[in-house]
């Protein structure tokens, strides 16, 4: 029997974020290979019997883009089933794209599994809609951290479209963000939000001005929200975990 | 005992895309008031003892966005456990920051929960991820539908920033958006694919040129993908539900 690998997005942290889908084939998994950024509570829903393997890329430990790849292949031809793990949803920044294309070209059996992304889910548990009638008629998603050849983002051209924008993996370099943002027209009292942990007990907002954040203290990794929408606080959100019985009744 | 609002996402169509959390709550759900576009197997999973009202927007039979509010207020003072349910996410072009704002405003005890948004989903399942390393920094989602009196979008600049734009109910405006684009500088050759029923098993993908797209049959509602990527095709879904049998265990 030949192997299977599933790109899963495990979403922003709240296991009750996991899918149907997600869940049903983390049950099945031989072996589950995940991101630094999938909690514990996520990795508790793979069997006993399950491998679990660390790939996350941490600063001065990185895992090469390439090793990944070449691993799933090979667990893949082992006749393991394999759950790959990423973080929020495997195409938005996850490298889902290149994981599949590896698998793809080895003649590996796969399949994606969008997940909730934490660019829109962080937000949301902070209160914030990252479009909203009359405020805000798009929203882009970035990565602050580029990487060496990419195309250079144009952050003046982004300055100009009239909605929100959140920046993933920009709290070291969210200075030049800024700076790039309000040189392309952006006010410099444009409300912004920092959102570490979204959706988990150890849920952080910090919340400042455009022309602040090079000085406010942010802790990586972060969602970063920026425009009017990030002024907003519509609700708190309640880690969900407590709030269903074991019996599925809720006491919220 | 005062009642309770779940402003749901219900994801992009196929059930096994909803949230653990989406799926306990509509178990418990007195009233389900939902979008034209949630789909059949996802009402499927509210209790039969629940009652189901659509107040989805259709051409010609318009609900208005205050009736919605007015109604998720009233339900819940009835003492309802009442689950709003909207494809895709809430707060991506779902009006759940409105129906926020009026649950707060009549102190009504509520909670959001963020869905897979079909933004992502739809392209992931026509094998095609939004971002991709040195080929898309950055992804916009925007509105090809505009509101009267909504900022207006600046197209020519989106058409600047390198990288994947993504449009949300842009059938009917599609010629309009394709001809801003290519004035904003976007090459008229940029790959384009439209994915109708995205994640279900109606799922429909078709593929063309930016200059082609006004001249293109493409049946409303659909996810427009716009940009390199959207040439891409990883991998061919397949609709989930049959790929898991009623024990649990995976056919494919």
């Amino acid at each position: 029997m030949s192997g299977h690998v599933a790109l899963i997005g495990a979403g922003p942290g709240d296991p009750e974020l996991l899918t149907l889908r997600a869940v049903r084939l983390l049950d099945t998994a031989d072996v589950v290979v995940h991101d630094a950024l999938v909690g514990a509570g996520v990795l508790a829903l793979a069997p006993v019997t399950a491998e679990l393997i660390d790939v996350g890329k941490r600063p001065g430990r990185p895992t090469p883009q390439e090793l990944i790849n070449a691993l799933l292949v090979h667990l893949a031809r082992q006749g393991k089933r394999v759950v790959r793990l990423k973080g929020g949803d495997p195409f938005v920044f996850g490298r889902g794209g290149e994981e599949a294309l590896a698998l793809d070209l080895a003649d590996v059996s796969y399949e994606v599994i969008p997940g909730v992304t934490s660019a829109f889910a962080a937000p949301a548990a902070a209160g914030i809609p990252v479009t909203h009638r009359n405020v805000s008629g798009a929203v882009t998603i970035v990565t602050g951290h580029r990487h060496a050849g990419a195309q250079p983002l144009d952050w003046k051209s982004l300055a100009k479209v009239s909605g929100t924008i959140v920046v993933l993996m920009g709290v070291a370099n969210r200075s030049m963000i800024a700076d790039e943002l309000v040189a392309g027209g952006l006010a410099s009292d444009t409300p912004v939000a920092a959102v570490r942990s979204g959706t988990t007990e150890r849920q952080d907002v910090v919340r400042c001005r455009l022309d602040q954040l090079a000085g406010t203290r942010v802790e990586s990794p972060a969602v970063i929200v920026i425009g009017t929408v990030a002024a907003l606080d519509l609700a708190t959100w309640s880690p969900t975990v407590a709030l269903v019985a074991a019996d599925g009744s809720m006491t919220s």
